[in-house]
């Protein structure tokens, strides 16, 4: 069984599931790191382990660009360059191309791009971004989809949604080596029967499971939440569902609710870059005066290595000196805010007080 | 006692010794990573504690301009403030005073100048420069110092040694809380005579431990190995002997040689930050085409976290990816490098075989 769901709450859509990959199981709602570039920004695959990550996400994209998958193919695949021993899902690109890359042309073989790094000019469709993905031995591949922006005129997000399922038909027929999962994206940005239609073709494709794409990519969280909420059940209990590039605490639990089993966000660490800590009460700014000697840990309730050891007054002074270890510390403790946030809620499910959890978090949270 | 020599080499003046300090003691020669700004750059004090790290060094100065002794004395320390639970020893600033600040004004008494922060005005004579150290709670307190640039004229250098003797005897009168010790520091700039009449009038005033200042501030290494070697033998035997700011490995290695027992540097972090790697055969710049597709242990030899992990060609990645991984593992290898090293240099000491292993390991490392 290549996913099952273990326990469904009973007076939400949350569920608590088992995701079975080739490197090892992983407990759904997952939340998956960002580790774009072949590293979780300023966090060592060891200190990711310690802290109880399950899966990460690199992206295809960047990694297809730089260094390469010459070198990551040489290196033994993703999982040896970085030394990350889990598992990982590779994002496609699709949102990359769309919203990094130069000089892009989009036909319904795929896409012509200049990197943003280089200019080089490149071509990847549906079939060669998933060897791309094959390559780096990923343990889910992610489809080529088109990503429509935000706000989104109706003919072209129907043209995006024609082209994400002309896609998904040719990367069906791709195969992988042995074990790796295929996830299709429901795109069709705000258009309810744009979505509808998307995810019952997809789901009719068969695939391993299903993201919903093109979300959190500027709307407000209420249309979020909407299109969140009217599409997951529109794809089939039996499958992941993973909402992509969410969120904040706020949009995860709320996902969660509706019946999501995976996210990945670039929040906590950049949040972490930039001075800012998720806690139990909130999100709080350490640039901010008010904590210039405060000697309490950062988030007194977290158990991280940033909490137990240092106070909010030292990481401010890390910050204001341009010392590096504010932006590691707050990374670690931000993801592990995150990770432990989901360990909580897959509690709460299997308890079935996942409504009161959200409550109960959120009235903390946003004191 | 306070230091202890417990061996001298049969055929150098190398010397393994016993410090001891009120938070431990520490065997030299030893190398003691630079934390200037309550911090050693990218590294956790958890790993430094991991690495065998026996003391590392802070700076009066800078941590006086920012965050400020109210702070540190509210903390507890500059210890528990920044979570190091080992010997410290700061730096007065005296250089700092000279290198970075603005505006400055020299007396007698002290120096007027002004942050190079924020431009504030402050005045620091000998006796507040010790006090600040002992509010940080420094195992090791260094006196204040004129530190005459390079290259320097005659008069100027006179001028300074007199002063730093006349700061020293105001030092020497200064009530440190129980167990800091204090550190004269020998000027003279590369004028043998003032070197020699500096030396002999702060032995007179019998300090806990001798450093040699002003070397490495932009000399030939020639001219600093002949500084070196004629400043040592001036400096009591059954007293600990520092080089300030030092250095190289060849350095390191050439004052061992001459009866060296503590050094500082900030080469080890800051390479690490600029893709420079220390290795058992050379320096490498991680940035070169060379290392592309290398998929060898930076330091095949070291078994640090980054070499028993990753390979040249990751380290390459993270570098022009600009991931912040990059300038953190690489400056806790070289860290790890220096701190094997000298634990090297020890061993040899004790078995009589420094200059062989002077000799192999310069072999090695220069190829």
């Amino acid at each position: 069984m290549s996913f099952q769901v273990i326990h469904n709450d009973k007076n939400s859509k949350a569920r608590v599931g088992l995701l079975n990959t080739k490197r090892g199981i992983i407990q759904t709602p997952v939340f998956m790191p960002v580790g774009t570039q072949a590293t979780v920004k300023a966090i060592t695959p060891y200190t990711l382990e310690e802290m109880g990550t399950e899966i990460i996400l690199g992206n295809a994209y960047h990694l297809y660009l730089r260094p390469g998958t010459d070198l990551i193919k040489k290196a033994g695949g993703l999982h040896k360059f970085m030394n990350w021993q889990g598992p990982i899902l590779t994002d496609s690109g699709g949102y990359q191309v769309f919203s990094l890359s130069i000089l892009r042309k989009i036909t319904d073989k795929g896409v012509t791009f200049q990197s943003h790094i280089d200019g080089s000019k490149h071509f990847i469709g549906p079939k060669e971004c998933l060897e791309i993905q094959d390559i780096l031995g990923s343990d889910i591949c992610m489809v080529l989809d088109e990503c429509s922006p935000y706000p989104c005129e109706y003919e072209d997000a129907k043209i995006a949604v024609e082209r994400t399922l002309k896609w998904a038909e040719i990367s069906r027929k791709v195969e992988l080596n042995s074990g790796n999962k295929i996830f299709a994206i429901v795109q069709g940005s705000t258009f309810k029967d744009l979505r509808h239609d998307c995810a019952e073709k997809l789901v009719d494709m068969d695939f391993d499971g299903y993201a919903v794409g093109g979300v959190s990519v500027g709307e407000p969280p209420e249309l979020i939440y909407e299109i969140v909420e009217y599409t997951l059940p529109l794809l089939p209990d039996n499958k992941p569902k993973y909402i992509m590039g969410m969120g904040t605490p706020e949009d995860i639990l709320e996902s969660v609710g509706h019946g999501a089993d995976m996210f990945d966000c670039i929040i906590p660490t950049r949040y972490g870059r930039t001075a800012h800590a998720f806690t139990a009460k909130g999100k709080l700014n350490l640039r901010n005066a008010a904590y210039t000697d405060d000697l309490s840990p950062v988030d007194p309730e977290c158990d991280c290595y940033l909490c137990k050891n240092f106070t909010r007054a030292y990481v401010r002074h890390l910050f204001y000196a341009k010392e590096m270890l504010g932006p590691q510390l707050l990374s670690q403790h931000n993801v592990h805010f995150y990770l432990n946030m989901i360990k909580q809620i897959r509690i709460a499910i299997k308890q079935d007080r996942f409504i009161q959890f959200k409550a109960d978090f959120l009235k903390k949270y946003k004191n």
